[in-house]
Formats: structure tokens, C-alpha cells, sequence
């Protein structure tokens, strides 16, 4: 009778064409693909139906077959991408000595280093990224501020969130401040950047807080009542000396009063675009100003 | 005869004092722990054994009546912490709409959205963090700079690398130009940050490099053979001018130059350290320089 691993040995004989019954089962047809690193990658394919017992045997002899060729053929390291389903393969893989390096939504990736001395492999991203915007109305000399709903204490903020993945840092400014506040605006400079380590809601990873100068383009206030208690347009020269705020909100106020005063050349950040090596892609480049004559010597 | 799982049910039986005979098994002990978010958290118990095919359906019996029941009581996500060597329940629970959130060494989290609409869960670290060091010898008007060993294009550049868990910015671009060039250094600031999506050497994530103006402590080259296949001081000048950069490298050079010859309180991006509101913490928080009057206004 079919066990519920059957579909992943016919899979596997389907796709390879190799038959049940090698020294490894099913898993002989199954190849690493050698990268520019040294190492070898094996994705091991996806299945419907959990692998049962004599798979997981009969993987768990290839596997160890195929490592100790690969190390005999000079190879430092070997990725396993493990789709869920198949994740009591991971633990087979775990008693040879793999360990996770991620796992996102339905996969995951397994490593193991066969190279000499302590593993050289790459670590996964490190740092979650918030950004928050401080909007600006220059014309009144208010900016936009909000409190939290859900925190003990009372303290003005400027309205952010965290990055969507692959959303550039201005794009988060400006769309969290028109979630939270319905206010629209538009990106003119990054004003500061902080890097905290082991941050309780990064999942013990690094937090990257920046906040951006926006200048907006609508002012009527229509705030989000689940995350904000409070949102006001506030005299900038009064937040900047409020006792009511968290230090990274009164610093930046300080200097946004500053550049208001004295010139935004004096505290702004701004932004480039650049082709990227990658072919159709572009990153963004943030630095201080470059005076024009610098900008186009060669 | 006991079985490769026995030590798993012994473990639940012996921390929970519970026996297998329940209708969920020996799952029955185990209780979820409920987060200020209205989730709720599940550490699987870290046992040698892999579990087999019976403990595995228990533990599916157990996982569907537990859900059954934080549904009922409101909650609106389940958090699953499984060890490596238990990654066959990844499979069970994924058969119950669980999926990946983030996974590292010997521990998966899986999680569950429960609550209405689609899911409000917070994501996993989606950037990586690059730092170089931009070391400039102001007495001879020369930075630092190296060729990569494995580049087709043989571009110069500032030596630097990835961050490590934890790490400072200017701490890494302080190690990184040591062990590339044997040079010692000194942070002095922030000149530019990159953010780049999709990052090929990222698994996909997005990378942030940031390049930092470095002061030298030493001056004699002693580089990394392995990383580098050349490494010199160059005249700024040069590099500022020179096609052989990238185009990032060029920028850079080209805003030191600028800080060079008219003051580097045009290129700065400084840097402050701040008690962090957890007990014990700090952070760093880098802008533009804050004149003494407006930093103590109140």
C-alpha cells in the first residue's frame, strides 16, 4: 500500500529517472549544483506527503554518501534548501552536522562547512530597518508628531513604522506617515540613522531606526485610531524643548529647528540614484551635499 | 522496545508528569505562553531523539485542538519554536498552515496567523549590513585603498566587509581595514550610506553599506594575500579622478576631497551614544553636527 512518503519517491524517480532500489533509494538521482564559492547547493524537491521513516533512512545514507564525495573532491561547504513539508528531512541532515542558516515562509536552508578552520560561510541578514518621517510644514513652522496608543508613557514621536521588504528608506518614510496620519508628503533627506543591537522586537537581531525630512503636500490630520493615541501638528521650536519626548525625537527636533533657522544645507543627508552593476537595477546613494565642481572633476 | 522517540515522550512525561494515554499524547503538558500581543509562544522540548511516526500524529492531534482553543479564547497568532533534530513536527505543523518565520542554527519558529484579515506579524531582518573605511592620511593627502583577488574588472576600492552579529558600524569598518590591510584606525564619522535591494550575496535580502572616514594609527601596508591583490595609499587626488572606482568609490573620494580641502564639518555625518530605554544598553545615533546652543536649548 502507498505510504504517505510514496509520492515523494515517485517524484524523485519521475524527475531523475532512476529507480528505487540503489544503495541510496530514490536520492541517488539527486545532484549538488557546484557554486563560485566552493561550495555545492542540493535543493531537495518539492512534495506534497511527509517523508517516512525509510526515506528519511534512505536520505540520510545519501547524504552522508554524497558529503564525504564532495569533501573528496575539495568542496568547503554544502547548502540543503529543505521545503517544509519535507522538514523531517532537516533533522536527518542536523545529525550530520547541518545546522540552519534561514527559513522563510515554506523552505528552508540548511548548511554545513567541510573546509579547514572555523567556518568562513555568510551569515543571513542582521538588521530590521524603521524609518520615520519628520514632516515639516515651513510655511506654519509645525511639524507633524504623534503618540503611541499602546505605550505607558506619553512621549511625541514622529510617525514611522518598519520597511516593507525591498522598500527603499524614503518610500517607508512617506507611506507610514500617510497610514498613520493621512497626511501626504514627499522625501527631501535623510536627518539621522541609529543602529541598536539585540533589539527585543527584531527577534534578537540589530534594529536601524532613520529618520527622514519630509515636506508635505496635504495637512488635514486623519490619524489611525488602533496605533494613535494622539497626532497633532506641533510648533517645532516647542517640541524641540518639550520634556515629552524620547531623546532621538528631541535631537532631531533640535536640528530641524536648526536647519529651519540656519539653512537645511546644514543638516541634510541627500539622496542619489545610481545603475546598479546588476543589470535594470538602481540602488540609492545618501551622503551630504557635493558641490557641483567636485561633483563633475575627473 | 523503545523506539528512536521514547527519550522525546520520557521528556514530556518527566517535565510535565503527564503520561502518553492522553488524547493528545504525551502533547497534553505542553502549554503555550501568551506574548503583550495577543500571540501566543510554544517552546518545543529540546530532546536528543527524532520523533517517529506516532508522536508526530499525536503531536498533529495536540497542535489542532490547541489552536482550536486559542482561537476561541481571541488570540491572533501562534508562535512555534522547534529544535532542529524535531523539524519532522515543522512538517505537521505545516500541514496546519503553519509556516517559517525565521530559523538560525538548531531552532526553527514557525507561526500562525489567527486574527482577521491578513497577517499583522512583524517580519524578520530583511537588511545586511556592509561597512568600509575611507582611511585618509591627512599629513600626506593619501587614503587607502585595495583591488579585490577575485574580480574580473580590477576596480580600487575602500577595504571593508560584513558587519557581525552585534556589531558597531564604525567597529566594523575599523576591523575590516585592519585585517585587509594590517592598517589601525580610528572612527571619525559617516561619509555615505548605499541601500541596495536584492542583494545577490544577501539571499535575496537587501543590503546597506556604509562607508566611513577612518583616521590611520599606523602606516605601514601589511595586506590580506587571500581578500587582496593590491593594496596602496593613493594620492586622494588621484582617486577622486581615476576611472578605475566604482562608481560609489568615486563619489566618496570625490566628498572627502571636498571635506579635505574645505573642512570635514562639510562631509560629516557624527556620531552620538545614548542610553538605551532597556536597562544597561546603548545606541549610537549619527547626524549632522548640533552647535552647542542649539544641543542644550530647553
Amino acid at each position: 500500500m502507498a505510504g504517505p512518503g510514496a509520492g515523494l519517491l515517485r517524484a524523485l524517480r519521475g524527475a531523475r529517472g532512476r529507480g528505487w532500489g540503489s544503495a541510496a533509494g530514490g536520492w541517488a538521482g539527486l545532484r549538488g549544483r557546484p557554486d563560485k564559492y566552493g561550495g555545492v547547493s542540493v535543493e531537495l524537491p518539492q512534495c506534497q506527503p511527509r517523508p517516512r521513516r525509510r526515506e528519511r533512512a534512505a536520505f540520510g545514507r545519501w547524504l552522508r554518501a554524497s558529503v564525504a564525495q564532495w569533501q573528496e573532491e575539495g568542496r568547503v561547504a554544502v547548502w540543503l534548501h529543505v521545503p517544509i513539508l519535507q522538514s523531517g528531512l532537516a533533522a536527518v541532515a542536523a545529525s550530520q552536522g547541518f545546522a540552519f542558516h534561514h527559513a522563510e515562509s515554506g523552505s528552508a536552508t540548511l548548511m554545513r562547512w567541510l573546509g579547514e578552520g572555523p567556518s568562513r560561510l555568510p551569515g543571513y541578514a542582521t538588521h530590521q530597518l524603521g524609518v520615520a518621517g519628520a514632516v515639516l510644514d515651513e510655511n506654519a513652522g509645525k511639524v507633524l508628531v504623534v503618540q503611541d496608543r499602546n505605550k505607558t508613557v506619553n512621549a511625541w514621536k514622529f510617525p514611522g513604522g518598519l520597511s516593507n521588504p525591498g522598500e527603499d528608506i524614503g518610500d517607508t518614510a512617506v507611506r507610514e506617515v500617510f497610514e498613520e496620519t493621512g497626511i501626504k508628503s514627499e522625501f527631501k533627506s535623510i536627518l539621522s540613522i541609529r543602529q541598536q543591537h539585540q533589539h527585543p522586537g527584531a527577534f534578537g537581531k540589530s534594529d536601524m531606526y532613520i529618520i527622514c525630512r519630509l515636506e508635505p503636500s496635504s495637512f488635514n490630520i486623519n490619524f489611525c485610531q488602533q496605533e494613535c493615541l494622539r497626532c497633532e501638528w506641533m510648533d517645532l521650536d516647542e517640541l524641540a524643548r518639550t520634556k515629552h519626548a524620547t531623546p532621538i525625537t528631541s535631537n532631531v527636533a533640535k536640528l530641524l529647528l536648526y536647519g529651519y533657522r540656519e539653512g537645511f544645507d546644514k543638516i541634510d543627508i541627500t539622496m542619489r540614484e545610481f545603475p546598479a552593476v546588476y543589470t535594470g537595477r538602481f540602488y540609492k546613494l545618501y551622503h551630504r551635499e557635493l558641490p557641483e565642481s567636485y561633483r563633475n572633476m575627473t
